[in-house]
């Protein structure tokens, strides 16, 4: 499907891509970029790459039927892609896995050399685990896969995207970019910053009216309520910084409505109003059922 | 271990401790007192008690050695215990299964006829699943099973129902009531409220800046993020309804703590100021991991 893919950052997703890739002989070779001497030997064991390299200069000289895959947070995209790019040769063709895609569909085109191409991609699949030591073949299975072409995206180049992705099981989507980012400001952005939120509120601290309960009861009595409501919490604070930053329009229009609904909930608690948190309570379950298939189902 | 145990209330919580008390031959007879005909079938079908009645007058005369389970939502308590008193005489014991115990602590007692014992009780175990079609044999094993006795409790009573929760598998908790309160509005009431507001947020709406998202997006992009960071707000309104009214103040409290957090990642994400945001997303992981055991693993 292709010859070289360079998947720049080897973590969770880029690992777990490098795996499917080479298992499935979808590539006749994949190089891994990373920043860590660790992550090479990390990378090799796992088998997510062929080889991998700190120095981008040591990068094969990528044209037709090569793939770059960037899979770093999104902030740091745009200079690895300066740095990537005297190796990028008309045909090559770049893409990423980041979950916001308005800013790099707007960053990344201007720096790269005549005749290549980039599309954006986010592959939804992935866990609060980052790093490559959690990579897995199979991770995109059942999973979505947005592709952001625009007038300017040529139909081999997202047709081999779009073929990569069923490759790996996974389902392709093409999407307008900002459609894509309110969309998941909503039911992936916004989530992650309420539950860091909880995290921090419900931990212990020395602010706050009941800041002195002690931790030892707490942690005993948080049970699977708390632990799957601020799991995604646990996932790496640079990639949540960077997607925070880079969708910060529809994160804020999001926190706007959450914050609205909460100042509800809230407000028929205080006034101790049964009818109306009732209400409420009831329009949450049934939001949820609209979104989530199966809602019974623990995750 | 007892004569006659009467189940108040015959849902998830009632009707799991029915089945393991007949399953593991610790009560002669587990009598169901119920609100609905078809919850009597239900009951009975899946072996929760062995006979269930809409009447509280058709209730067995109780006494030393009976036990009465309160297993309704908390604000329907103080009523049905009026209700049950005629049933009750000297020597018989009653408990709840409440998640908020202060309320009860103070609202039951008075309503006992003369020698019949309250202590309060919270078995930490459950899901977002209510009813007694979802009930099991086992769903106590390794939950936290919180008592709060008084200077009035005696010794023996709480000693039955210490030994009650280790024969269903769950580890009794002695705890002064409000400490109790203050610590689940924290881990576990709080979280509730949140996920409320957010299944809310997220769901479509004419309302809210981005209102129009289109539904069938919204629910083909909700991964497993959305679904285990809302997964609790499909619980039984009814019951979360009255938890949050009885402890109210510890709730607030709690949601003062939340807003305070969550208002200083909004404040990171609108001045874009990534190093505080990091820092931020860097506490809260933290701090989950005070309290989770083993961060990583699903739930």
């Amino acid at each position: 499907m292709f010859d070289r893919v360079v998947i720049a950052g080897v973590g969770l997703i880029g690992g777990s891509l490098g795996m499917d890739l080479r298992e499935r002989r979808l590539a006749r070779r994949v190089v891994g970029l990373v920043r860590r001497e660790v992550t090479i030997r990390e990378a090799l064991a796992v088998g997510a790459v062929d080889e991998a390299t700190l120095d981008p200069e040591a990068l094969p000289r990528l044209s037709e039927g090569d793939l770059v895959v960037l899979a770093t947070p999104v902030l740091t995209m745009p200079p690895l892609v300066r740095r990537l790019a005297p190796a990028l040769a008309s045909g090559a063709l770049v893409t990423d896995a980041a979950s916001t895609k308005a800013y790099l569909v707007r960053a990344l085109p201007p720096l790269l050399p005549p005749g290549v191409e980039f599309i954006g991609g986010h592959p939804m699949a992935g866990s609060e685990r980052g790093g490559v030591r959690h990579a897995r073949r199979g991770l995109f299975h059942g999973a979505r896969w947005v592709l952001t072409p625009d007038a300017q995206t040529s139909p081999e180049a997202l047709a081999q995207l779009e073929a990569l992705a069923r490759a790996v099981e996974a389902e392709p989507l093409r999407l307008d970019p900002e459609l894509h980012d309110a969309v998941v400001a909503r039911i992936s952005h916004l989530p992650h910053v309420v539950a860091a939120a909880l995290a921090t509120a419900a931990g212990p601290s020395a602010a706050g009216p009941d800041g002195d309960l002690p931790l030892d009861l707490l942690r005993r009595l948080a049970a699977s309520g708390f632990r799957s409501t601020t799991r995604v919490a646990d996932g790496p604070a640079p990639v949540w910084r960077d997607i925070c930053l880079s969708n910060r329009e529809a994160l804020l229009a999001s926190l706007d409505r959450f914050e609205a609904a909460l100042a509800w909930l809230r407000e028929a608690i205080t006034t101790g109003d049964g009818e109306a948190l009732s209400r409420g309570l009831e329009a949450a379950r049934e939001a949820r059922a609209q979104l989530v298939s199966d809602p019974g189902r623990q995750l």
